[in-house]
């Protein structure tokens, strides 16, 4: 018999994206922002949730564009800086010694320094409370050279992206790999 | 300079979650999914995608409710073979050993094994493509008291969540605390 704890937004793991945006200046900003997933396969799409208050929501109404960028763990401080502080008031990439990279596809910047981006298009807008969510059509994915395999794939092993669990409020480091996907549960097929 | 490497759903790291209905006939049914993640706090939702095609999705159109149950890595396995087969013709939780849990606050079974799930009513569906996203308000979280910590929170080091890399097909364990959310950031706060 399980405990019920009440309703709480408790997805482990959940993701750690960095969202980068122009505002209407063309001022890159980014925030950091854990309600995110992919939400279609065809067209590739995400939705990110933000709130209203964030700088970034008006950035995306206004430009309809944005990217979604994965850091590596080495930035865990600069991510959840990213997170706390707003850019309404200041450059938080400067603040924090990082570089904007105007994107090839889409109207928004992504971080230089981080392994690899999702380069996204405003397509739907959900209000859903506190939260609306953007659903962007992932346009491109750009990444460092450095982090793919032999095979051109993007290497989770070598991007070491932030693993997050909420309402813990702990970032936590990817693991070591367990078994192959649509592979290792074939075992159980009669 | 980044690579170009074209549109793609690959966010690190994505959530591979057990989505718990009720058919027309009461039969409990269980499919693994990707696509998942909160899409807001108040009301506390998460949107979770699925195909047309899958058995679960005519479950939660019919029903209108669902859990998202989280699995241990000690059964990667089965988490595996969940999204494989098709509840359509068998029955994948005898088939794996584990036991449906009728949910006391949704219409939907959750899986005993497991160390937790979110209890969700569906609040909105939204069409994007191949996918259709279910936005579940989240009534209850039930989890197992061995995993949660002092405080009555969900430890999840304790829950050993699944860590899933799309496109790169490949599961991976939670890895080590790097740092506390909401707080290591504040280093950079000039």
């Amino acid at each position: 018999m399980k405990k019920a704890l009440g309703p709480n937004t408790l997805l482990y793991p959940t993701p750690s994206v960095v969202v980068g945006t122009y505002d209407k200046e063309g001022k890159a900003n980014v925030m950091t922002a854990a309600w995110a997933g992919i939400c279609c396969s065809d067209p590739p799409c995400i939705g990110v949730s933000l709130r209203k208050a964030t700088y970034t929501y008006g950035n995306i109404v206004e430009r309809k564009a944005f990217t979604v960028c994965i850091a590596s763990d080495d930035y865990v401080k600069e991510v959840d800086y990213f997170g706390i502080a707003t850019g309404r008031k200041g450059d938080k990439l400067l603040a924090a010694g990082l570089t904007p990279v105007g994107s090839a596809s889409v109207d928004a910047p992504y971080v230089k320094e981080f392994p690899y981006a999702l380069e996204c298009t405003l397509i739907h807008t959900i209000e859903l409370g506190l939260h609306t969510q953007f659903i962007g059509r992932i346009v491109d994915v750009v990444a460092e050279e450095s982090v793919l395999d032999e095979k051109g794939r993007i290497d989770p092993l070598k991007v070491k992206p932030l693993v997050f669990a909420p309402g813990f409020k702990q970032y936590y480091s990817l693991g070591t790999p367990l078994g192959r996907a649509f592979s290792i549960g074939k075992a159980l097929i009669k």
